[in-house]
Parts: C-alpha cells; sequence; structure tokens
C-alpha cells in the first residue's frame, strides 16, 4: 500500500528541491532584454507539472545525493521542455497552452521562435557550468532525437499508413527521450555506476511512452475543462496517434476513407470527430491504447524493483500509476 | 603587398580542411528521416561562403594544429549559422536566401523551425563529442548571446529611436558573436594559452562587427543580382542599421517622420526606398558607416600583429580587407 494518495504528495516530498528549480528558471530568464523573461515566465511559470524536474530529483535523490547540482540540471531540462513547447505552438499554430493564451498568439510566432531558441542555449549553457560530460552527451542526444522525433510527426502529419513502429519512433523523441534524459541525469548526478544510469535511463523511457500514449488517450477522452486545451486537437491537427492506428486497422475501407477525408481536411467538426471517436469505442481502441501503456509502466515497475526500498522509489512507482489514471 | 588577390586563394590555401568540413556536413545532416537532409543540404550545401569555418581553420592552424578536430569544430560553428538562417527566415517571412527560394517558402515554417533546432541540437551534440569543456562553454554562450542579439532586434523593429548601442547590441549578436567563437574555438583547439585565446575571440569579434555594418551598407547600395537579395529589405523589414541611424540623427523632424512612415509601412515602394537612400546620400551615412566599420577592421589588424608572421596570418589579413572592399 503506497503511502502516497495524491500527485500532490510527491511533489510535497521534494519541495525544497523543486523551489530551488523554480528559483533557478527566474534567475537564468533574467536578461535586460525583457521580451525574454516576459514570455519565457509566461510559459514557463505557467504551472506545468514539473514532472520532468521531479523524476531527476527523485532519481538523484533515491540513488545518492547532490541536490544542488541536481536542480539545477532539473531547471535544464525543464528549460529545454519549454523551448520545444513554444516551438511546438507554432508548429502547431496552437491558440491555447495549459488552459492560457498560446505565446505565439500574443507576440507573434517570431518571438516564440527566438525565445524558444534562447531557452535551448541557455540549457546548454547552464548544462556546461554544471554538468560532466556525461551529463552534457545525454542532454545534447536527447535534444538531437527530440528535434527528429518531432520532424517525423510532421512529416507523418495527416497520414493514415503511420505504422506503429512510425508511432513509437515519434512519441520516444518527442515525450519519452527527455523523460528519459531526465532519469538519467539524476543517475549520472548521485554518481552511481553506468549500469544503473542506464537503467534508470529505460525506466524514464518507458514511463515517457505510457505518459505519451495516455495523452493520446485523452485527446479523444477527456473533457475541455479538464486538459485545458480542445478536445479532438490531435485529429484536427492531423496527428496519427495510436488510438487511430489501431481503429484504421479495424476498419472498414469505406471507413477508413472517410477517416482520411476527416483528418487531411482543415477543419474537423463535432460530428466528425464523433464519427471517429465511435469507431474507437466499438474497436476498443483506447482500451487497446491503455493497455499498451500499461506494459510498458509494468517494465517501468520491473526496473524499480531492482533498487533498495525508500521514500524516493516509492514516490517514482506512485508517478508511474498516476501516468495511467490521471484525467488530465 | 599581400600575396593573395582574391578571396578565393585564401579558401584555397585551406581547401582540404574546408573540404574535411563539407564532409561532415553530409555526414551529420544523414538521418533516416529524409526531411532533415533534404531541407539541411538545400541550406547548408547552397553555397555560403564558409566564411566561419575558414576563421576557425585558418586561426587553428596558425596557431599550431589539430587538424581532425579544427574541421569538425567548424561543422559545429556553420550549423549554428545555418539554424539562424532558418529560424531568420522564418521570423522575417524571408522569400530569398543566396539568390534560392528560402526553405520556409518550400517546406514550409513548421518544418524550418524543426530542423534549425535539429541542427542546433546537432551542433552540441558533435561538440560535446569533439570539444574540451572550453570549447563547449565558447559555443554555449554564443548560442544564447545569438539569441538575445536577435530578441533584442525583432524588440527594436521599426523603432527609429534605436540607439547606436542598441544597433551594436544587436550585431554582436546576431554576427559578430558566432565570429568570435569561430576563432576562439580554433585558437583552444591549437592548444595556446588563454591570452590568446581571448586575443583571437577579440578579432573575431571586430570582424564580425565590421562585416555586419558593411552588410547593412549594401542593403542600401548594392544591385539586386549581386546580393543575390532584394534590395531595401532591411527597410521593409524595419530593421534600424547604422546608417539609418546616422540618417535619422541628422535629418529634419519633418524627413524624420517621414522615414517612419516609411519603415513602419509594411510596403515600402522605390520612391520610398529613394527618398531615405537620398538622405543618407546627402548626409554621408554610408560612409560614415564604412568609417566606423573600418575602425573596427583597423583594430582587428592591430591584434593580428602581435602574431609572428604565416600564411594564416595573412589570409585573415586579407579577410579582413575583403569585409571592407566586398560589393556582395
Amino acid at each position: 500500500m503506497s503511502k502516497f494518495k495524491d500527485i500532490n504528495q510527491v511533489f510535497a516530498l521534494i519541495e525544497d528541491d523543486l523551489k530551488e528549480t523554480e528559483t533557478a528558471f527566474t534567475r537564468y530568464l533574467g536578461s535586460e532584454i525583457d521580451l525574454i523573461p516576459k514570455i519565457g515566465e509566461h510559459i514557463i511559470l505557467s504551472g506545468g507539472k514539473r514532472l520532468r524536474p521531479a523524476l531527476l530529483i527523485l532519481t538523484c535523490s533515491m540513488l545518492g545525493d547532490n541536490r544542488q547540482t541536481g536542480t539545477l540540471l532539473a531547471a535544464v531540462i525543464e528549460f529545454i521542455h519549454t523551448a520545444t513547447l513554444l516551438h511546438d505552438d507554432v508548429v502547431d499554430e496552437a491558440d491555447m497552452r495549459r488552459g492560457l493564451a498560446a505565446a505565439n498568439t500574443i507576440w507573434g510566432n517570431e518571438a516564440s521562435v527566438l525565445v524558444g531558441d534562447f531557452l535551448f542555449a541557455m540549457a546548454f549553457d547552464m548544462a556546461v557550468d554544471q554538468g560532466s560530460m556525461a551529463t552534457l552527451k545525454s542532454i545534447s542526444t536527447a535534444t538531437r532525437r527530440l528535434a527528429e522525433g518531432e520532424i517525423l510527426e510532421l512529416m507523418k502529419t495527416a497520414d493514415i499508413s503511420t505504422s506503429i513502429d512510425d508511432y513509437i519512433k515519434i512519441i520516444d523523441g518527442k515525450t519519452a527521450i527527455l523523460m528519459a534524459t531526465a532519469c538519467e541525469v539524476g543517475a549520472i548526478t548521485a554518481g552511481v555506476e553506468v549500469e544503473q544510469q542506464l537503467k534508470m535511463k529505460e525506466f524514464g523511457h518507458c514511463l515517457g511512452i505510457a505518459f505519451q500514449m495516455m495523452d493520446d488517450i485523452l485527446d479523444y477522452n477527456s473533457c475541455e475543462e479538464n486538459l485545458g486545451k480542445t478536445i479532438g486537437i490531435d485529429l484536427e491537427e492531423g496527428k496519427v496517434t495510436l488510438p487511430l492506428i489501431h481503429t484504421l486497422q479495424h476498419s472498414l475501407p469505406e471507413e477508413r476513407e472517410k477517416i482520411n477525408e476527416i483528418i487531411t481536411s482543415d477543419y474537423v467538426s463535432r460530428e466528425d470527430f464523433n464519427f471517429v471517436h465511435s469507431l474507437m469505442i466499438k474497436n476498443k481502441s483506447l482500451e487497446h491504447t491503455t493497455t499498451e501503456a500499461a506494459s510498458y509502466l509494468k517494465k517501468a515497475h520491473l526496473i524499480l524493483d531492482e533498487f533498495p526500498d525508500s521514500q524516493e522509489k516509492e514516490a517514482l512507482r506512485f508517478i508511474t500509476d498516476y501516468v495511467l489514471n490521471r484525467d488530465r
């Protein structure tokens, strides 16, 4: 029986460290060029869950300790994550982000691109000051693979022939790799052997894959208020995610043709959304995706089992359960 | 009397090294995600002058030798430069780049943003593999300051109160810092003392400031065919450069008002351009800018004078003369 009942209790466990990470956000966003703190703080202080910093800090704290470096490297990872959000909103032409107006709709695409670049560069600059070569290698490779994942996603936009293999590559790049790196960097910072670093990297990878799969379910299954973004946005943006791939595999040719029409059109009506959604219900595509996510989380559990018991381990385990059960 | 008569003779001196750098471009752009080599090669192999790689290689070779690392780090610097070009074209909504269609007009802003991100990340990934912490620090700080310079430029768009101080900060970030880093990294790679590294960094800084000043003159003074881009584009994009700042300082209130109208409007007619251009002629603003650039190049010469004579030193000196006299 877990001592944690709520994800907020997990964050409370590392409250002091997360506060130091938040302080680092403000410090490193400070610039005489005032558009940088303005846009940076708009997006970074607008209430993201700090899941990646938490993964890094919990891993570091579970395996050893090196708090000061850990909290700064947690800020590095969150800066990279935030940079990708800024660039994603330009790419997706998004209007909303975490229930607030997306930065590009307030300050324009130009500012979002350039402040995103600043955050990437600042993240590397901070990592060079704080990290070892092993940390830098983990972060630079992750950032490269992140870009590759996003480019593959762009290329597969509205392509109903997207395979499960393509899908896994996309979500590995756009989501899992940065969580894997957060855990790996946490382990490197704690000073453990490479074998343990790689185990925690794999833990983060499995968690990240499951996290994105559940996110892709929520896009079809949540209500607008809860997720803070419009429901069915993946369909409108032409993102071919696992629930849709599964449904396409189990649909009749005329149904596939209709889905193709919907996903390639600029506007998706409520009726279109309901058509796709009802096929997903019929084909149990959301259940299938949940089962897939659960199998990745099972792997994550098995990895954690190899480490000695601790509060932090329990917290990491609770995060995996939270990923499977979250409704937003 | 210089042994060089033509900039191509300078490049011929380091032909083998530049070829290795070009080979690195192709190797590191290779990806199973074929949009990456497609866009990457479109922009990077479309005939840029390779000025930054040449600065790095010549500095490294003048001060010592470490060819293999030098040619790879030259590719790193050019990747960063190319990434900023891709993002600039999105920011400027440019249609042309080096006489070819800009990548964003062929593949869209989304692809330009993401492939730019890939190039930044790949540059860091390569630098981590090849470089020392000193190299990484130079590159990461330069990339951050590059983003800051571009953001400041964006903020000062169409602002006729832009000061000379703002202008210098902008061109330091957007142009000089990467040339400074190319020279600094060349010196680090050659293995010389920090004092000499900083001298060469200052050389690159002075060269870069002068280079951008001459570029800003060319925007008013070149013909379309030569520069491979439309004349007067700075005015249309609202870029307040030194020739314009100088003319604003020497104009009557009604002339300033007219310039303000022109620079804040979306479309600049031939007549508008001629109005501004004739004021620049009257106020000798282009000559003034040339004089300023020449004073930076004089500093660059004085720095070079401190190093022993060599072919490479002569080549670097020729580059400074070329910057002042180029017509494109």
